[in-house]
């Protein structure tokens, strides 16, 4: 394409964040355009109803219902997608592509599942594709990996990721209310959507971490191979337990690389009270990244919202405008991956655990539980166990482990429920060590 | 200059942050040559002693004492300086450009003094001129700042930015101990140099956040435009009293703009011990941005040393040497600068403040201390007063105040010290509130 003396965008989807990157496509046009040395003007607007009010008032003759007036006008050299989903948005991207336009996406569940091909495609066609708004809303986290730590072998990234589920997850801790009350909540607030399943199910952090995980690890880690386990059996007791034993329950998103082998997983976890991921609360995300040069560093923001999410979107565009600016041919740069590199079935993740079982009150049950974890090789580290219902004479046993692997702990639950003393597993969740 | 083949790079200093980057170049070409597409090669190495051990051996042939070896071979096309301070790093720099070689540098004092004149000759000179390393170690901060935050008006910067003074306030905190002794402990391990004044007297923190503040707010901030106090006169008992109150203390550079008027200022500040910020421990370094569009995010991790600073030194090598690899020419986007913008005093600076009085133990005496407030405009919040003498009848008193100007403070203190009843004003800390 030739290089052009205006930034020409078509904007695909005009939601929350659609609006939000119209309003600042509009309204600081004299910003960025300083900031990049071309002007920029936002020319069509792809939507599904043109009648729809919005956040932001545009100029009605903009929106368009027909995907190929953005893509078909040779006009327009910079697409940016904001419909979310895969489809159709992966082929209205596609298309822009083939027709040397330029693309900034905020979609994650495209990118974490797709991402590997778009980017090989746009080297092909010789255009940038940037995707920062994907993950972390504003938070700069793409640029800083693929850029800043560089130089670094990455080990590990740990994050929160979910602003919906650390909102819920800190009234829990802070109000000692239950999941369905504190997700009522946050569905009251607009921190969670009617149907949260996408959140509360951890769904939508595994395709945060995929993307993060694919750019640290240079190996295609697809939101199909981690495990992800929401918070929706997360009981109010089991946050007086964690309090009471130094620890904090937050839903993390976890990966890591160790001699060629990866391990990513998405699920609630104790994190030492102290820890500095530990105090990231409300709807905050963090974002904590260990390279073999820097050590830890971690990135801090609101994760979601219009302004937020459309900032990162802006700074991608403004990103490929300077590139436009300095007429210069368009490489992106092809990430290299190592093919080798196995994912770590989750029976093979080796953690702490914390088990809360309902017991019988009765002699000996102990005994039972007790040589039931030995024989599955998991050994006990600490024991508390609280009367918790004298008529129908039940007990409340809480275990926390020494480190085991996942399976041998999967078996030994299925067999404590097979028991006659034990009425309930109730909650089983990993300790994450803060090393 | 024409598109190289190679990148050849000139390293001007191989202390402790140039052993690292030497190291790198040297250890991991093949990682980076992936990474950028040509292949890096370190050519030349500036030392003042070539007989001097250092961490990393290299081939003695490469070491010269004698500038000119880096700075007039045309075949070197990246100069890397490490070895700070203004002179001779300032001429070396400005000749390289002159040469039409891309520059990197780790020069906190450098770039805070002359970055945008630095930044006007690579411009003309269609060079780069990339100084990531010289704030925050390993931590991506003017990366992010330039790019991932550049949709946003940022309104306010507030950083923990010195590694040295930050691991000598924790150890204050944890363990109780006066500054002297927490300053011999962090010399004994290697935290803080033979002469501290440096890091102690905030100079060092005053440069990083010149260097911050000129890129947030588009205006040149001087290290000398920004108020520097130091921690040397804090006292083991302010930690006690500020605990008390519920508050930490920081040292923290601060620098925000309001209606075109910026201000900047580096000083111990009571922070809200559960802020984000307070928890920030021992040798990390934080900072945290507010942006309009994305609100508060923050940046955490090692401030200091080899490695992660020389993280920072290769990235910026890498983002340089990937635009040779594509042959595009280099400008380095001009910083655009707003001369109208006025930097306050700090007179007119407004906080709340933390005093600490020793005072006569007799009537009368808190009657003369509040009528002196109450003549400056300085209104109390609340007052401890402790015996704390009995033989000698010496009191202390602890006033915390609603927010006062810095004028009418001193004003106050100067009232105050001249009262008979009123022996010495032990400390006055601003108090930084966490909105």
């Amino acid at each position: 394409m030739a290089p052009s003396r205006e930034v020409r965008i078509g904007l695909l989807g005009m939601g929350t964040v659609g609006s939000g990157v119209a309003e600042i496509l509009t309204n600081r046009a004299p910003d960025l355009e300083r900031e990049i040395g071309l002007p920029v003007r936002l020319c069509r607007v792809l939507v599904r109803n043109p009648e729809r009010r919005r956040g932001f008032a545009l100029d009605q003759q903009l929106l368009t219902t027909n995907p190929d007036d953005v893509l078909d006008d040779p006009n327009i050299n910079m697409v940016v997608e904001v419909m979310g989903g895969e489809e159709p948005a992966g082929t209205y991207i596609r298309r822009a592509m083939k027709a040397g336009k330029q693309v900034v996406t905020a979609n994650k569940e495209l990118v974490s599942k797709q991402g590997p091909s778009l980017l090989a495609l746009a080297a092909e066609r010789n255009v940038d594709f940037h995707y920062e708004a994907s993950v972390g809303g504003g938070i700069p986290l793409i640029a800083p990996f693929k850029q800043d730590l560089a130089a670094n072998r990455i080990g590990r990234v740990r994050a929160i990721i979910n602003g919906t589920t650390n909102y819920i997850l800190t009234r829990m801790t802070e109000d000692g209310v239950e999941f369905a009350d504190a997700l009522t909540e946050a569905q009251r607030l607009g921190y969670a959507e009617a149907d949260p399943a996408n959140d509360v199910e951890g769904t939508d952090a595994a395709y945060k971490l995929a993307i993060l995980a694919t750019l640290a690890f240079h190996t295609f880690v697809q939101p199909s191979q981690i495990y992800t386990e929401g918070i929706t059996r997360l009981a109010a007791r089991d946050f007086r337990y964690a309090r009471d034993l130094g620890y904090t329950i937050k839903l993390l998103a976890m990966a890591s690389d160790s001699d060629g082998q990866v391990e990513a997983r998405v699920h609630p976890v104790l994190l030492n009270a102290h820890a500095l991921l530990a105090r990231v609360d409300g709807v905050y995300n963090a974002v904590q990244v260990e390279g073999d040069l820097v050590g830890k560093v971690m990135f801090t923001g609101r994760g979601a919202g219009a302004m937020p999410t459309a900032s990162a979107v802006i700074a991608d565009v403004i990103d490929i405008a300077q590139d436009l600016q300095r007429e210069m041919g368009f490489i992106t740069p092809v990430i290299h991956y190592d093919q080798a590199k196995r994912i770590q079935p989750m029976d093979e993740v080796r953690t702490r655990f914390y088990l809360r079982l309902e017991v019988a009150d009765r002699p000996g049950v102990l005994a039972q539980i007790t040589r039931v974890l030995g024989e599955e090789d998991i050994s006990i580290a600490s024991i508390i166990q609280k009367e918790v219902n004298d008529a129908a004479r039940l007990a409340e046993i809480v275990i926390v482990t020494h480190t085991a692997r996942e399976g041998a702990l999967q078996r030994a639950i299925a067999r404590l429920k097979r028991l006659d003393s034990v009425n309930d597993v109730g909650s089983t969740i990993r300790i994450e060590e803060d090393d």
